[in-house]
This record gives C-alpha cells, sequence and structure tokens, in this order.
C-alpha cells in the first residue's frame, strides 16, 4: 500500500487545517476520539482565562453577570446546530445517564396508560442499566422490555410508552434511520429517546428532520469536550411543557434565584436543568464543540464517511485476516469502524507499538474512531499497514 | 473601631499563611466564599497540567491509568477526613441536587412500611424541590411532610422513612445539634440525610461520631473547588450494601469495563456513582481541598467561630441598626453571620463600593461567609466599618 495516495487526499481536504487545532504528536495515528477526543489547543488557554480572569476575576459576581448561568442553553444551542435542533431544544447538564434518567422517568410518567419501556438487546450497556433503575425507582405496572433489533417493529404495541435506542451502535456502528423508526414508533403511539453519543459530530443527525422526540448524548467523544465532559439533552419543543424531570433541582426552577418555597419547572428546556452548571467542563466543552462550529457539520460527517470507506476498502485488500464487523462502504454507519480478529487485544497492543491508537471491545472486537476534525486520510494507511503486519505476525 | 488590634490577630494566626494561596487581592474582603470560593493559585496549574499533561499526553489511555477512575472516591477519602467519616464512605459526584434524589429515593425504597419523608419549613430550597420531585417519581404512597424546626421531635412518628435537613441553615447559620437529632431520628426507626453544604470546611462536622447515616454536600462554597464544582455524597459503611441508587449509571456497576448485561451494583460506596467522573472538575476541587488538608480541619472550625464572635461583637458595638439574624458569640453557628437590615440590598451595594463583597438574601438578610482559610480578622474589621458607614448613610 502507498501512503502517497491517501496524504494527496490530506491535502485536497479542506478540513485538514484542523488537525492542528489539537495538541497530537505528528507521528500519532489517534484512532479512539470516539471514546475520548483529544484536547483542542485552546482549551487550556480558556481554562486559565476562565480561572484567572472569570473566577479569580469576578469571584461570585460572574454569577450575576448572566454568562455562566447561560452556560447549559449557550452550549445546548450550539450543540444543536449539529444535530438538526432548533434554539431553545437543547441544554448541556449533567452525565448522559442522568440525562436518560429524566428523560426516561419524564417519558413514563407522562403516559399513565402504558407501561413498557422498549429497547433492544446488546444496546449500550449503561443505557440499559440506567433504564432499569428508572424502572425501579417507578415502581410496580412498568417493565423494561428488549428485543433483537429486527423484533423491534412488532414489539412497538400499545402498551409501549418509550422506546430507547443508540443511535449508532457502540460495537458495530450501525445507524438507525432515525426517521423511519420515530415515525413508526410514534404511530404506535410512543416516543423514542435517541442515544447520540456515539453518532454526534460524526454521523448524520437532523432530529427535527426526523420529527426526533428526546435525545441525549456525551460531550467527550466526537465533541472534543475533556475526559467526564457534561452531557446533553434535547427534548422537541411540543413536548417540553408536558414532561417534567424527576430531578427537580432549583436550576431548573421557573426562579431559581428566588429561593422560593415550592418547586414551580421553568418553562421550555430549562425545566430538565438541576443542579448548578459545571462550569469548568462546560467551558472545555464548548471549545470542542466551536471547533466543529467553525468546521461545518456537512463537510465533517462527509469526510468521517469517507475515511471509513477508505478504511474498510483498504482493510478489505491488506488485511485478510481481519473480519469486517460493521457496515460496508457505502452503506449507513457511525463514526467508527469496527473488526473482528480472535487476537484483538494482541493486535491493539501491536499498533500501539506503531502509535496508532484504537480500542477493543473484548472479546475480539477491534474499533477504530474516525474523528472528521484530525483524523488524516493518512492515519488510515498508517493504521491499515499496522494492521496488516500485526495481523501476519499473529497467523 | 481601630483594626490595629485585629491586624494583630492576624499576625498570631498560624492559618494567616493561607491567604496567599489564593487569587485575591489584597484590598478585598471577600465574604461570599459561602457563595462561591475563590481560585486556590494553584488550581489554573492544575487545569493547564491535567490538558496538556494527562489528557492530551496520554489521551484515551489516562482512563487505563487509573488517576482518572479513581478520583471520586480518592477526592471523597479526602472530604471524609473534614467531616470524620471513614475512608470508603464518601465518592464525589454529579450535583448535590442529584445526590440528594439518589439517597432519598434509596432511602424510602428501602423502608417500604414508611411512607414520610421529613423536612423543615423554610429549609435550603433546593433541597425540598429535590424532595418533592423524588416523591413525585417514586408514586403513590410517599408523602412530603414539613415541620417547623421546634416540631420536629413530636413528628418523628412510626411512618417517617427518612428526614432531612441542611446542617446548617443558610440564612441564619443555626446548626442542628447532629448527634442529638441523628439519636432521636434512629429511635424513631428513621434515617437522617444531612446536606453539608454550608457547613462543610467551615463549621465542625464530625459524622461517624454523630452515628449520621447519610449526607451530601457541595464543592464550590468553603471547599473552594470552583463554580459547580462536583458535589459529594456519604453513606455510612453499615447501610451501603443495602441501598441502591436509582441513578444506576455504569460508573457504580460492580464491572463497569465488562459492558456486561444487567445492573449489578458495585459493593460499597461505589454504588453511587453513575457517570464518568468530571475530571476537571474533580481536578480544580482537589487543589481546594488539599489546602484545607494541609491546614488541619480543627484550626480552621476554630478561626471560622472566632471570625464570627468578632464579628458580631463589633457589628453590636459600632451597628445599631443591624439586627443580628444568626446565633450569637459563643454559641453553635455555621459559617456565615447573617443581620437583617431593611435596606439590605442597598447596604451590600455600598460595601462592594468599600471592597467588601457578602451577599443579600431578599428581602432584608445580609450575609458574610467566614472561610477560614483566607478570611482576615481584618476582613471582619473592614466590613464592620464599611456596614456602620453604610448603615448610618440609609438610616
Amino acid at each position: 500500500m502507498d501512503l502517497t495516495d491517501l496524504r494527496a487526499l490530506d491535502e485536497a481536504d479542506p478540513l485538514a487545517r484542523f488537525r492542528d487545532a489539537f495538541d497530537l504528536p505528528d507521528d500519532l495515528s489517534y484512532l479512539a476520539g470516539n471514546s475520548l477526543g483529544p484536547p483542542p489547543r485552546r482549551a487550556a488557554g480558556r481554562l486559565d482565562q476562565l480561572v484567572r480572569g472569570e473566577w479569580g476575576g469576578a469571584l461570585v459576581q460572574a454569577w450575576s453577570a448572566g454568562e455562566w448561568v447561560e452556560a447549559p442553553t449557550r452550549v445546548g444551542d450550539k450543540i444543536a446546530r449539529l444535530v438538526g435542533a432548533d434554539p431553545g431544544e437543547m441544554v448541556v447538564a449533567d452525565s448522559t445517564s442522568v440525562n436518560l434518567f429524566k428523560l426516561i422517568a419524564a417519558a413514563l410518567k407522562a403516559a399513565p396508560g402504558r407501561g413498557t419501556l422498549l429497547g433492544v438487546v446488546g444496546d449500550f450497556p449503561t443505557d440499559l442499566y440506567v433504564a432499569e433503575g428508572a424502572l425501579g425507582a417507578l415502581g410496580e405496572g412498568r417493565r423494561l422490555k428488549l428485543v433483537e433489533r429486527d423484533e423491534l417493529d412488532g414489539a412497538l404495541d400499545a402498551d409501549v410508552a418509550l422506546l430507547v435506542l443508540t443511535h449508532s451502535h457502540y460495537k458495530s456502528a450501525e445507524l438507525w434511520d432515525m426517521a423511519a423508526v420515530t415515525a413508526r414508533a410514534q404511530a404506535a403511539g410512543a416516543l423514542v429517546l435517541w442515544d447520540l453519543s456515539h453518532s454526534v459530530g460524526s454521523a448524520p443527525v437532523d432530529l427535527n428532520a426526523a420529527g426526533a422526540d428526546l435525545a441525549v448524548g456525551c460531550g467527550y467523544k466526537y465533541l472534543n469536550g475533556g475526559p467526564g465532559a457534561p452531557a446533553f439533552l434535547f427534548v422537541a419543543r411540543r413536548h417540553q411543557d408536558r414532561l417534567t424531570s424527576p430531578l427537580s433541582g432549583w436550576m431548573g426552577h421557573a426562579r431559581p434565584f428566588d429561593f422560593a418555597g415550592g418547586y414551580v419547572p421553568a418553562a421550555g428546556i430549562g425545566r430538565f436543568l438541576c443542579g448548578p452548571p459545571p462550569i469548568l467542563g462546560l467551558a472545555a466543552l464548548e471549545v470542542g464543540i466551536d471547533l466543529m462550529l467553525e468546521a461545518d457539520m456537512g463537510a465533517l460527517v462527509a469526510k468521517a464517511r469517507r475515511l471509513g470507506d477508505a478504511f474498510l476498502a483498504l482493510a478489505a485488500e491488506h488485511c485478510p485476516d481481519l473480519e469486517p464487523a460493521c457496515p460496508g462502504p457505502g452503506q449507513a454507519r457511525g463514526g467508527h469502524v469496527a473488526f473482528r480478529h480472535p487476537e484483538a487485544a494482541e493486535v491493539s497492543q501491536a499498533l500501539v507499538q506503531r502509535r496508532v491508537i484504537g480500542d477493543v471491545r473484548p472479546p475480539d472486537l477491534l474499533r477504530f474512531g474516525l474523528s472528521p476534525l484530525f483524523v488524516r486520510f493518512e492515519d488510515v494507511g498508517r493504521a491499515v499497514q499496522a494492521l496488516a503486519a500485526a495481523t501476519r505476525r499473529t497467523r
């Protein structure tokens, strides 16, 4: 395989300049941005400015200056532009798991005649853990029903209140047709809650075009928001005033600074906030999101797809012992590619020695994230070369 | 009033050197650390090291290196030393509101024969908001009962599952006798959940000596952890394995990195984690807590009390129009002092002009936080001088 052709693709790539916006060594092929994105170069400076300038400079008065209080909706509105939501439909808050809990509980409470929370077997484990916990908290008369992916349509019966799905599967990168699934669920009288953690920032997401009801997602993967970055949630405007969060903390109150007795949920998306915004995490996340907005989401999605298609085509040619485990070139797919190999852990270690970082999901899955802001076509070539060498060696 | 005497107290104060650990101008009397503590000087450098060194240096492999995964329990164990808890009884996670929800729901679920959550009228509003939301989520057969402070004993009947109290009142700084209240509640078969937000780091807290069951608290007040810092929770070891968090996210799972089907709560305090740890916020918080540990909690509590006693004595002498609204000199009190004045907002603004920062709780309450790490006796003098001038002016 000749890397020259791939370097030519990088030279022609209008997004190539964004690689320099990250603190990544030139010789490193970082293909684990689907697990933890790298730091944007601006992040350290932004945090320094925040700590010394805002926190140290204004002290408690920074809260009344407004920017901190508005951060959850300001950054939420920016994420909205990446995923086809409108201003006022997203907030940044808490973790993906906590946000899942809020929306699962809110949706089930709003559908008293329906007792089923529907999901699919093998979906992202923490989503199903949170579903279990929410149903346990809400008490009798409700149940979690898990079906195989191809049984979903048949399972959408009159008892289903909510369907929870990860948009892009964390192992296979399979991507649901959001509009089609949403339409079928809504026709059956259910809502759908999408976990966008593995698609936001790398795969096409257009929430309002798909008629989506609810969504959550994380900030530390393709959004490059930093370790444990705050998460986001989406509630379509038509649902906002009929759903209430069980996590009724003061930042979701209609007048949080009145310190009044009795909880009155804010009008609109603000009611899904709970505690005070995590300002340090929000600031780092905003740096990552601003880069995505500079780059244009359509261009990013197109590049991620081309990177994945190239990866799969080159691997098919050069790595006969790797079994593709994700949708093939030209098919709908999330932001990573995946392969099976019986010695996946050893192969991944061999790649690390060659400065190619991917990850492994035991027992046998190799994953490579193709974050379009900083992954180069050359990285795809280096990864396939390293895979070819490593799988030859283990044969 | 002569500030010379107060400066002499500062010169004799063994904690005086900690003022320099904060990024505070010398001419500023910052008495709002009970709302938002100022940045420790080390915070900016620690965040820079974290972003460039750990996040940028190790990228996703920083998670497997362990320090990030252990941060919630490592920092929790440090807070434990400030409040008389044992290692393995505290974690840092989420916000105070989210942690309240977890423990309220867990405690009510564990007491199926008891339906009452008991609290007091006028307690910190967000705690009562969260209680409302938790009861709404948990469904029929449970209720929130609020009584006056002096009616608490009589209200501890056989239906009370849990009593929720803020240890130090956010307005009056009144401090409950934690051991006595806990003993009475436990004798009635109930658990007690203490919100330590307004006492941790400034007032005496000795959870295990008091036989405490459950507690939560925030990181951004006296712990100086930064705006929206992550919060903490405490579960006495004897309760850990019989309580389960409704927020059953993957970080609370017994084996989070197995990605197994079915939620199995971790043994011990780890089961009260939910999403991934907010690493940036945790790092800043740890800097603040490390300073407290360097200074010794007993010395800090003693200094906060002396600062408050001096404030009250001087105000009684020089500010006849201020009505004290907190326990007097020598009485048990949280970390701030409070006064009533009909023009509290104007008085507070006049103080800001003289570089004295306190805060106001409408309609008429002035509060002054006495964070013992950085507040000087001289600050107390400057505040009383400014109060004397401002209240004379408004008379």
